[in-house]
């Protein structure tokens, strides 16, 4: 049951994996939410990013191309509209190391993950940039691995796809019933679960929400290769003043596409018609379901550490 | 072509993706590969772990706690020879941050990438540890989130699974007749993209290890959700005197298996016998081979982009 | 000597130290680059942050106090130029995670180093939206520990006090002459060095710009206690065409003062007197001239490595 | 009043700083533990370490080249014995990548800090390796820069100098009584900023231990260029049953000495002598009254920011 800004209401969410156990934490912790609460979500922001690259002879040239470059950024919108019928041109960062230049074409993708269409268009504006600037790079190339595509980085805590925020109050009447744990367990097994992430320095805090994305991204067509930029999560949970579990989790990085890609393979394009979100315009609801899925795993294999269960639903439950 | 410690030989390897840019790709590097020299990897270490986390009243009482825990590490190897024909325990790690202990339990898996073999152990040893030590904790669960376990964290430049470092020399020929660059381009691309990498502080500096490895992992039924994870690499290039290009690979968290999981469906396993990967002791084998498969796509995309057929690649090979 | 965009000319530069090879070793990088070419900087970006941090009853009275808080920027700027004379707010940056906010307000602060002055601003902000926003957070703090004040993040690369970039060429006959190494010697040592960097997971990758900036900051009445931030430098050396060196260093964080603070002091101001550097407006100038010192410091430590002096430095210069 | 295992009893510290709210500060958090409680401290690690970096032909000459280095670790030790009177190395670390070796010595250092120690030892080992080793590498330098040298990386939460863990409970009487503030406040403000600092990725998680750091530094002749990484700390705070606070504070790059270096001056000599601290084998007591100057000033400001005072206290107190 989710209240977000873009979906709305009860969803069966389709998982492809091999994994018993894992099946069986989902459900329970949605049942968890189910029974307490909406899952209140927000989709923040969203843009997908290209950063081609460009080295000078030195840092004065440098100086002189980025000042065409923005006394130009108009017509970059207008290449990029001339190129796609989706992108749109959002934000040009400026990145200068040295003699080194990294632009940051930020754009949003219609429904579509986007990778390459932002690819082509970045191409179409450095091309441009090219013929008709009069400073020429000594070395340039579509990207500087930069964008934090297919990786992990602390920028990726910005936004790479979209960035949605999620938040839920668990009743203690449900985390006994439904979770086997207690609120007060519950909140030290996360509580020692992000103080162990941040020793380890590891981007983001969760748990596992790569387990629920890998299989929802199989089921709905969606890039595998990016499973783990999009699992980055930071979560929060505190013990309110009635004793029950506030719990949040912010994604920053769920690029997701209900278009173009693997989506329109016959099984991938059933699962998303199954949640009403294949084609245009559905990548944003499909965001808000695929941290909805997160949310849930997270508060399941916590109630489940905490308790001491964890270990003993790997044993029983097979494949 | 691998000249490995534990691949030899040549090897067809099985991709699933619905991406057809990907797969010319990654067959262009493999290309490359073969026409210059056998690459030749070498597998560094090997370890999967679980983080056991402890809570006591305080400093004093964790104290006393690690003595005796130190005293019985011999009872635990014994403790894991009964729970596990394959698990071995080779090392345990004491972190400590005020009243909180985290035990890292190091084994190796045998053929398994053992996720669940270890959680088992490590599970026997703490339930022993409870019954028998005198100092009793506040709390504790069997995963602090320090492992590392589906997650990308400067720790996992360690090891995670299996580490791994491969290295080829191309020769300047096959640069200009496979790549279709030069080995003054490909260094200048590989130089500024990790330059790119290390600027947005990315772990590990690679292009895009994870397309290839979500490839290779669906088709051979491995745990796609430890794609981010197995996908932190360090590459690097160097002109050589001969003007031939230097490049090597370096992979910690390689965690596959070849035995248990997903590896005994029939298309899965089929994909492993045709590696000569299927079975017990043989994930060191498929770690290699995963490990040439990731060399062979990061040079493929560096000459792309050094050359500019990286954007058309993409508009040309549909899906 | 340097071509900076606000500092121009030759300068002699106090720094105050008890290590006799640390001040013979800044000696000769300054020679090496007085000898070769003039050292360009530029000025990139400059800002100083505080991020006042709220907490709500749920994410959506937050999304309320946002639109709100968004609706009365302009008031902030004027309350901002009311409380102070120097301090201008440039950006205000929005962070959400669940139903918690960070504002990240950045200044610009005249000569000083700013991170009372943008208390103090904040604070009074804030006090305002208190006042009048008919939603009230149930927490609220004027620092939620975001702003990069006294610690290192990759947050740290965007910039804290002034961004500086800065370059040369060095001779080979000069590295032969004064710095008694080899080019090829001088960049291999450079590229081992940025990639142990990287593999250790350092933020930055210089080599001891810490060593330059508290001789300085200590000599010129600066905060000691920000040269940890302050020392993030990103270094880049490559072999030219003509077989000379060229070297960029950018620093991020040169949070720097000439006014205010421990600048007033008579020692201290007569060393910034020395450098054209004391009082408002001058620490931009300043800023350029620190970066120029660790250029100087990072070629020098750089070569003795490459030649084995290093030790042998040690050794013979004592305290 | 410090409960440590090298420190015992109460200490007068001195601080070296032109800024008055600083002090009063620190003043405060040292007056409510000292009313609550003794400060436990337990030293947990102890360790320098030198990097030295070998480049070789390929993968298989650096084996084979390891192979050598590993047969030969007790002459290692003996060379140390030779070299200094102070050093003992403890540990060799191997890391490989591609062609490129990096050996970490790590050594206890007496009561010096040991920088220069460890060079000097580091140097007579490689210089033993390199004449009688058949392999030879195509390049060396003592330092690849992976210590963690004068640098923050997640590496440095391993140890470099002492890593110590302190503890403390504060009565919540003493909360309110001298840090104006109440537990529930005091708890919050430190969830909040602790959130904030992994927000933004920094190693580690203090508020600003490098304000008492640089101060007792300059005060007592340490390295000021080493308050950067000796600053990382992680903080946790709890509200225990009783509605009292437990506190604690790691540090695990306490670089500091009691001989050598600038702790001979005159002033900084009395400074040390005042805290019993001057002389071998006192370095161990330097560092835990460190880390308890630390733990003061982290309540204190967090006590300040939690009830508006943090402002208020920089325009009331001048410096």
């Amino acid at each position: 049951m989710i209240n977000g800004s873009l979906a709305q209401g009860p969803f069966y969410v389709p998982l492809a994996t091999t994994e018993g156990a894992l099946l069986a934490s989902y459900n329970r912790g949605a049942k968890a939410c189910r029974e307490s609460d909406a899952i209140t979500i927000v989709t923040l922001q969203e843009g997908v990013q290209r950063t081609p690259t460009f080295k000078f002879k030195n840092v004065i040239e440098l100086g002189k191309f980025v000042s065409w470059v923005l006394d130009h950024t108009e017509t970059f919108s207008t290449l990029t509209r001339e190129t796609s019928n989706y992108a749109i041109l959002n934000d040009i960062g400026i990145n200068i190391e040295g003699n080194i230049l990294i632009l940051r074409f930020e754009f949003t993708s219609g429904g579509a993950s986007g990778q390459n269409m932002v690819t082509i268009c970045s191409d179409r504006i450095c091309q441009y940039i090219l013929e008709n600037c009069p400073i020429k790079p000594v070395f340039w190339t579509i990207e500087g691995n930069f964008s934090g595509d297919k990786k992990i980085s602390p920028l990726n805590t910005r936004v790479r796809g979209k960035k949605v925020t999620a938040e839920i109050v668990l009743k203690k009447e449900v985390i006994k019933s439904v979770l086997k744990t207690t609120p007060a367990l519950l909140h030290e097994q996360w509580r020692i679960c992000v103080s162990g992430a941040k020793k380890a320095g590891v981007v983001g805090g969760g748990m596992h929400p790569s387990n629920g994305l890998a299989a929802l991204f199989i089921a709905c067509g969606q890039d595998v290769a990016c499973t783990g930029e999009a699992s980055v999560a930071v979560t929060r949970m505190e013990i309110t003043e009635d004793n029950d579990i506030y719990f949040a989790i912010t994604m920053s990085n769920l690029i997701v596409g209900t278009v173009g890609g693997g989506t329109s393979f016959p099984t991938q394009r059933e699962c998303l018609e199954l949640l009403d979100c294949y084609g245009a315009g559905k990548s944003g609801k499909f965001a808000e379901i695929a941290i909805a899925v997160c949310l849930a795993g997270e508060l399941s294999i916590l109630a489940a550490m905490s308790s001491g269960q964890f270990t003993a639903a790997h044993q029983t439950l097979g494949r």
